[in-house]
């Protein structure tokens, strides 16, 4: 009982109002992974890393559980590299340099001691690249939960339908369920995107909570309100992670459960935004992780008899 | 056991994307008496109408259960008029008119027969007035809350400082919070406020919900997600009007109970923003409220073993 993760691995230079790295380790794989690895393992790495990824990054992720045996490591160019400044909002970001390096020739190939994994996340790509991986499966893994972005909404938008007809959760942010549908009310858009496969539906908004939508059934998260976000870079790719790892864990893929999934997604994803890049995420333990579930109980619990 | 609701009462005239209407009643008192007539009778207003102010709308807030005794009808001026136009994402509007009227020369008088009254919402007007309000009550109420707003902050900082020490609850918008303190963080920004006088704070944030702060503590209510917000004209004192009404009803006013309270404004939040102005509270009813918590409980309700 295994998870996939196929996504980015990176580094990442990041400047927020409270200060800035010029070199973190990141990409949506290595999130997701050090979320998940919490719950499940192993974490069955998928993904490319160049000459420049540095050998300590990959002992931490195998320490947690993390399997490299689906990541390619190419020795003649560099990792992926995004560098972005956050304003003070937080919600807004600037990209100042995007270098594919590796990630320009990714071509995914599950090993196959890969193919009995239940769960499969695949991580923010090219559609086709995420296609290319659901038709390696032999045995169609049990949940597929696929991340997409506007650029392929607007660039890809014939393979990104063909996928979406191939998975059972869409996670996107809420600008992104708009752009995809044409639709400003989310209820609408949601409605919309079920329609075009997706049996699940997660619209992240950010400090603004997430929500997950399945037939009529609509759940609602919040995000915990925290004194400082230090760093958002990653915590969708956390929020992805931990809600992933807790469904590989209790193999159970009800809506009941999807719901707990969001919460702990929700609770990785608080987190992951308290120091820069996953450097948070390395250092939290399992009591950590029940007391801060323990703060969105009580976030959002109340009693009530009707009037 | 009643409720008195200081505040305006006004025609509006509104435009959405949806549609607009040229003259319907409104105002911060009448919005929240119509919310709050579900939960506590008499609504207690304390308000100032002008020549124009209609016998129809008077006789429909009197047959909810709405007192006009401390209500000033001014014979040769007209009541306070409003106009505005929301754009696409109905979280920012312009305000076109805003004729002052009898509105300028308001100087609330509590009627005796008010006097009883334990619970006091003391709606958006000038903090020298509120003042005056909590001033002419014998005893004082058990619970006093208040609204204020982003020109009060600039203008009338120090009539307001004095008011906020004399208020158990205070109800802004998250960038009222943010212009009161001068921190961006909303759980800083609470902090500071419930130093100024406030036990409890209620943030409102529109479409993304309420935040609920008392000492260490907080609560989150969400928004609930609709197909399309109509008009969000008086959301906030409908807001207020139910969360007041259920503490009015219930005579607690722990911290337990205003959770439930926030969760009932919302509630009625929510019919509010279905038509123009107060269209949609006139004709709600108990079943459609029960109906609206249950969704609300649904909305936010999972369970979850820790792992």
């Amino acid at each position: 009982m295994s998870l996939i993760c196929v996504g980015s691995m990176a580094y990442d230079a990041i400047e927020t109002p409270f200060g800035k790295r010029d070199r973190i380790v990141g990409g949506a794989a290595v999130y997701a992974a050090y979320a998940a690895s919490n719950f499940i393992k192993p974490i069955n790495l998928v993904s490319i890393i160049g000459n420049d990824f540095e050998e300590s990054e990959i002992r931490a992720l195998e320490e947690k559980g993390a399997s490299f045996e689906g990541v390619e490591r190419v020795k003649d160019k560099k990792s992926f590299f995004w560098s972005g400044k956050y304003h003070l909002d937080m919600n807004t970001r600037d990209t100042l340099v995007t270098d594919l390096n590796v990630l320009a020739d990714f071509k995914p190939v599950i090993p196959a001691s890969f193919q009995d994994s239940e769960f499969l996340m695949l991580g923010n790509l090219h559609p086709a690249t995420q296609i290319s991986v659901i038709g390696q499966m032999k045995i169609r893994p049990r949940l597929i939960a696929m991340d997409t972005m506007n650029y392929w909404i607007s660039s890809a938008m014939q393979d990104l339908t063909t996928l979406l007809g191939m998975v059972d959760v869409l996670m996107v942010n809420d600008a992104e369920a708009r752009e995809l549908t044409g639709e400003y009310s989310l209820v609408k858009a949601a409605r919309k995107i079920m329609q075009m496969g997706p049996r699940y539906l997660v619209i992240k908004k950010g400090e603004h909570g997430a929500l997950l939508f399945h037939g009529s059934q609509v759940f609602f998260a919040p995000a915990l309100p925290l004194e400082e976000v230090f760093d958002p870079t990653g915590a969708g790719d956390t929020f992805a992670g931990g809600f992933m790892g807790h469904l590989a864990r209790t193999k159970d893929i009800s809506f009941e459960n999807m719901k707990t999934a969001i919460i702990v997604g929700s609770a990785m994803a608080s987190f992951c935004v308290e120091k820069f890049g996953p450097e948070r995420l390395k250092e939290i333990d399992k009591n950590e992780i029940d007391d801060r579930i323990r703060q969105f109980i009580d976030l959002v619990n109340f009693d009530i008899a009707l009037v």
